[in-house]
This record gives structure tokens, C-alpha cells and sequence, in this order.
């Protein structure tokens, strides 16, 4: 296999697309490549498995891609729509031995451990309770043969990491879904990465999130390979402005899988 | 229109239905009757709209059933299959002078208020967050020209509520999703309600839940007309077990509606 298989979970902003209430010919769309639940992705590594954020959508996206084995889970932030499917995590450790690592910067592990308290304390466990063992990212880690190193990034007033993910030394690919800024060593740690995937909410500019054009130009200067662009609002219509894409950018979508 | 025109946002337990990993008949039906989401209804009175718990589901719950506009949102108790959906009630106050209140017990309240911190503090407020009006329920409050009377039960160790809907001196429907046994009060208050929906987990008796026979029985000695279960396990295959049920009992599935 590759060196990883990559699935997107989700590829949506903090609302959703459709988007409650809305109207737009986006929110209306038939089109399934314009449906997008909250941001996350699955990865497979010749060792090991993970997802990287779990949204409110967790459980259905978990349902749809048949996921039945986790090794770890890694945050990139405490933002609801990352991390309020945390609780269906319990169907990954169903045995009364097994339990899940997650991986989560400071501030990340702190919110989590407020809002699921009962799953921490490790008090009054019900039989199917989610047993996270918390590790708090303050640099590299591995998972099997990977290296994970968080990538830093300015997203508004909230603690963000991206992830770098190696293998045998080689910086093979970048997931960087809720920036508006990235960090002077993410810049340099992101530099000739074969693939990234990185936030492009809309044409637009916005106060906390990368747009479409932001983005390109960060991979065009990093010089990576392939560019997914995730993480978008209802403005953006897949089936518009994708064919107008340079040719080594795409706009990921829900259930799009590649090879790394 | 009636008094009361019901919506079953969702009908399944914690875990929903199809359960994640689970090979069992009813998770791999493809019956759309035994597809469930955490337990939601979504009520029209002649005069307000609300629902009653907001679990992670309750995104596409709304989309589903095209639900754009809210007068309050009522809490049952504070486990994760009812409350963490939260966030996405911001699609309700929009605009910049929009709120929308909620009922919540003193427990269930303070932990939405951990919870989601950010949407009570009203500090570093971004355009669109949520904007919620928290009272705390300690007793019956009215929407419109209903009066909810809250139903305290016992289930597990969580403060919990169901709520009894009346208008003009009359007790016409109660919901009750997550109980294993009613206090004597909340007995009194269901006595020859017209319809009653209530917790059937599963045939089989459980530390936290009423079962079907247990629910059957409630609804017997207390005089109900009309008793719909809810809240179901994939134990419960609504093709096989739902024709068996006495006259006056069904099986609630996602998207039923009934009128009351």
C-alpha cells in the first residue's frame, strides 16, 4: 500500500453544507460533492489508523466509510465542530481492556476534558463508556512508523495545530484544516511537502479562515506537489469552481480518497 | 391545526442506530425505519415551535425537516446524545438581535454552561455565534398558551425531566424520553394524558432504561390513549416487533409526525 490512504471524513465549515435555513444554489444543490459535514479526515498507515478531529458529524461519517478500528485520535482544536462528536468514540473501545490515545494541544485538552468530564475520571464508568488515554502535544510524536509533528497556526483567538505527517524522513503530507495564518516554522516545515491539504473556505477573504486564493499561493510558494484545498462554506460551488482550479490543486469532498 | 403537530426528530439511544462496528440484523437493515438518530422531537403549537434536546445529530435533523425558525429549546437532562448538538442552534439566532431561550434543569444547565462556555459568557462574540437565553427550570413554565409542567423520573445518575404538555386545563401529551422509573409526582401528572411517548430501550430489562413491557405496562395503569415508544436500541427491529404491539401502542421511527 502507500505510504498513507486518506479519506475525507468531512470538508465542511463550522455549519455545515447545506447550511440550516439557507437558500443559496449551494445549500440547494443536488450535487453530493456539495454536501460537506464538519472537517475531519481518516488515515491508514501500513501500521496504523487515525482521524484527525471528531465533529458532531463524527458518528455518520465513522457509518459511512465503515471505520470499526481506531489507533489514536488527533485534534487540531477545541472549536465545536472539531470535537463534539468526541463521546462516539466509545464504540472504538468497547472491551473492557481496550482504550484510545488522543492526541491534543493544551488548550484542546483542556476543553475536552471539561465538556466530557465523565470519560476522564474514570469514576462511575457505565459499561461502553470511552476510555481516552489523553496525551498532551507539545511536540513530535509516532505512530508506528509515522512522525507527527504539529504544525502551529494562527485561526482566530483558539490554540490551532496542523499536523506534518513523516515516514523514513520525508515530509509526505500536511493537514492544516482552520488557519488564517500560518506560524514562520509551519512556513518552513511545510516547505516541498509532496501533499497538503489546507483550509480554503471561500473566494473571499475572511478573519480566521484562509481563502481559496490565500491557499494557493502558500502551496505555490512551499512548492508541494498536490494541493486539496477542505473546510469550505456554502459559497463555494464544487461543481463551478473546481474545473477552474490550477491543474496540481482540487477541492476536496466528502468521501474523496487518495494515496500519499 | 391540532393542538400540538409532533415531529420525531430522532428515536435511537445513545449510540443511535446502525451502531458503529455492529454486524447485528437490525444495524445492517436497509428498513429506513431502523435507521435511527439521537432522540429529538420537534413540536408546533398554534402559536410557538420548539424542541425538546439538541444531540449531535440535530443538524441534519433540522435540514431534514426543513425546521428554519424556533421559539425555545427545552432540555431533558445533560448527557452527550442530548446536548451536543448545541452549537448548531446558532443557525436560529441570526441576526443580530435574535436570541432564543432555553429550559434546561439546574444540572443539565450548568452543563451546557461548561460545556459551551463561549455562547453565555457574551464576551468575543463573532457575528453568528450562538445566542442563547438560559432559565432555569424549576417548575411549569408556559410557550405561548402551553403550559409545561416538568416530569422528573430517575434515570442512572442524572437529574432528568420529561415534560407534560397541557392547554386550556388539559394534559395532552407527555414526552418522556430517557427513564427507568417515574417519580410519584410524575405518575400523578400522566394519568389519562391522551398520548403519552415514552423510553422502550429494548424487550429485555435494563440498569437505566425502561423496556418495552415496562413502558407498555406505565402507559396501561395510567389511563393513556395513544402510547408511542421511543429511544430504541438495535435490539428492536421495528419490522418484526412493531405489528405485535396492543392497538393503542406503536413504534416511533425517524420523521414520524402525528397530531395531538
Amino acid at each position: 500500500m502507500a505510504d498513507f490512504e486518506i479519506t475525507f471524513l468531512g470538508t465542511g465549515t463550522s455549519i455545515g453544507v447545506p447550511v440550516i435555513g439557507c437558500d443559496c444554489p449551494v445549500c440547494q444543490s443536488d450535487d453530493p460533492k456539495n454536501k460537506r459535514s464538519r472537517s475531519s479526515i481518516y488515515v491508514r498507515s501500513p501500521e496504523q489508523a487515525w482521524v484527525v478531529d471528531t465533529g458532531p458529524d463524527f458518528r455518520m461519517q465513522c457509518l459511512r466509510e465503515r471505520i470499526r478500528h481506531l489507533d489514536a485520535v488527533l485534534y487540531t482544536h477545541s472549536h465545536t465542530d472539531h470535537i463534539m462528536g468526541f463521546d462516539d468514540l466509545r464504540r472504538f473501545t468497547v472491551g473492557e481492556d481496550e482504550e484510545l490515545t488522543i492526541y491534543a494541544n493544551p488548550q484542546c485538552m483542556a476543553q475536552l476534558q471539561t465538556a466530557f468530564e465523565f470519560a476522564f475520571n474514570g469514576q462511575n464508568r457505565y459499561p461502553g463508556y470511552f476510555k481516552p488515554v489523553p496525551v498532551v502535544v507539545n511536540g513530535p510524536f509516532t505512530l508506528g512508523e509515522t512522525r507527527l509533528v504539529p504544525l502551529p497556526v494562527r485561526h482566530g483567538k483558539v490554540e490551532t495545530n496542523g499536523y506534518l505527517f513523516q515516514r523514513g524522513g520525508q515530509s509526505l503530507l500536511a493537514y492544516i484544516p482552520d488557519a488564517k495564518e500560518l506560524e514562520p516554522d509551519t512556513v518552513s516545515l511545510i516547505e516541498g511537502v509532496d501533499t497538503l491539504i489546507i483550509d480554503g473556505l471561500r473566494e473571499t477573504p475572511h478573519p480566521t479562515h484562509l481563502s481559496i486564493g490565500e491557499s494557493v499561493e502558500i502551496g505555490q510558494k512551499a512548492g508541494v506537489r498536490n494541493l486539496y484545498l477542505t473546510h469550505f462554506s456554502c459559497e463555494v460551488d464544487y461543481t463551478v469552481a473546481e474545473p477552474a482550479l490550477p491543474e496540481n490543486v482540487r477541492f476536496a469532498y466528502d468521501g474523496l480518497k487518495i494515496s500519499v
